[in-house]
């Protein structure tokens, strides 16, 4: 059984952040390359209206899917037609009581904030390097790793709150009182420990980079990625979790407290 | 042009060891999962004794290879019938004096040496934490990483010592001496500095991990995979880049020296 403890899922959390952080210095390495953006400009042989970037997402998620990856509670995928897995996987049980995971799913979301703070990241200006390949393969990169801490977050810390305090949710989603319940799942003292944790962290991993050779990031960007888009999105996302969480059954009748 | 100055291409290398390192720190936040490896083990439908690790390797090289990533030529495929490219993409012109890329493409090396150290990175033993998809997806990554690096140095490095020494390694390479080139593209004090700089660059990476929620990697343990592998395998491919140069015709008869 996966733990609902709500300090075990915060440690969880944490540790993705130096794979978030990793994959954007990596992409970081490339110029901002807005034509691998640019609909209808590919490259690809009957690619039609589809940008290099959309190309390289819809091919990395058929991969992904065939491997199983979206049976993962917090993998959720940017396209709903992809196809069926190849492979049996086995997935530990699951804690959470939502039928359809892809309520949850913010990932059109977590793509389009990730592209508008694309030019920031490569703060060399709409620079065009040729590098349009190795730029998409690193976008994806980085938007699994975004898209996977921000759905982990939303859905088992939705749900650890939910049943720690489920007197007091119950009501506001019967009453469908988004602002409120937005109100009590935000905690500015957890959110302003992680932007403090996640800006140094990008100062330390960057400790030793030979500027000559390598590009820094500015931990500016990095913070204000996680202020704007990870953190807002993953509240968002807790609540259309519990406002599609079941509600009535057996399954909601056990024990309210972890 | 690409460049063939000594200095600006050690430089690329260097700047390459980040991604290198952040991606087995990435593997190493899971067990060593051998299941993975066992052909037959795959748990996917119809694909008889391949080894998950197999089948992700092979899909991976196929969305590449549309993606037209082995027309570049440190990007060398582990597999050699892999689908033509479906994008036009601009290359540079390349410095490089060799007919088939592939003539220096040691893959199967790096593959093979990656997987028996392997157990190394993933220090807690032959573990299983049932994270066998995600263990081959960065498997994957890091090998890609590796063989960038290994590619590129055997490539760029080996035509600018032979422009830089022609009139020493002409001879050698029509006597066959092949341990005498290996002898003189060896530079221990060069190689001394890589050892070093890398295994601080370890520990300097990882100064701020929270070792109750990420998994630690040991500077040894890389400082090995550099030693044992990564520079071997490079010198190898110069050595393979050496014999295959095309040694006749108005491409050779260009200045000696950059």
């Amino acid at each position: 059984m996966i733990t609902l403890d709500l300090n075990l899922i915060a440690a969880h959390l944490e540790g993705l952040e130096e794979t978030i952080i990793h994959r954007l210095i990596d992409r970081a390495q490339f110029a901002s390359n807005p034509d691998a953006y640019r609909p209808g400009h590919s490259g690809f042989r009957g690619a039609g209206g589809k940008s290099l970037f959309d190309l390289r997402l819809r091919y990395q998620e058929e991969m992904d899917a065939a491997f199983a990856r979206y049976l993962v509670p917090e993998e959720r995928p940017m396209h709903h037609d992809l196809p069926p897995p190849r492979r049996e996987a086995q997935l530990p049980t699951t804690p959470l009581e939502i039928d359809d995971m892809d309520r949850v799913n913010v990932t059109p979301q977590i793509v389009r904030g990730y592209l508008e703070f694309l030019p920031r990241l490569c703060d060399v200006g709409p620079g065009d390097d040729g590098q349009h390949g190795s730029s998409v393969e690193h976008d994806v990169l980085a938007i699994q790793a975004i898209a996977r801490r921000v759905h982990y977050g939303a859905l088992y810390v939705a749900e650890s709150k939910y049943r720690s305090a489920r007197d007091l949710y119950a009501p506001l989603l019967a009453a469908g009182n988004r602002e409120e319940i937005l109100r009590t799942i935000t905690r500015p003292e957890v959110e302003e420990r992680i932007l403090r944790r996640v800006s140094q962290k990008v100062d330390y991993v960057q400790a030793t980079i030979n500027t000559a050779v390598r590009r820094k990031i500015d931990r500016e960007v990095v913070l204000g990625l996680y202020r704007d888009l990870i953190i807002p999105l993953t509240k968002e996302g807790e609540l259309r979790y519990l406002f599609n969480r079941r509600v009535t059954g057996s399954s909601d009748s056990r024990s309210g407290t972890p």
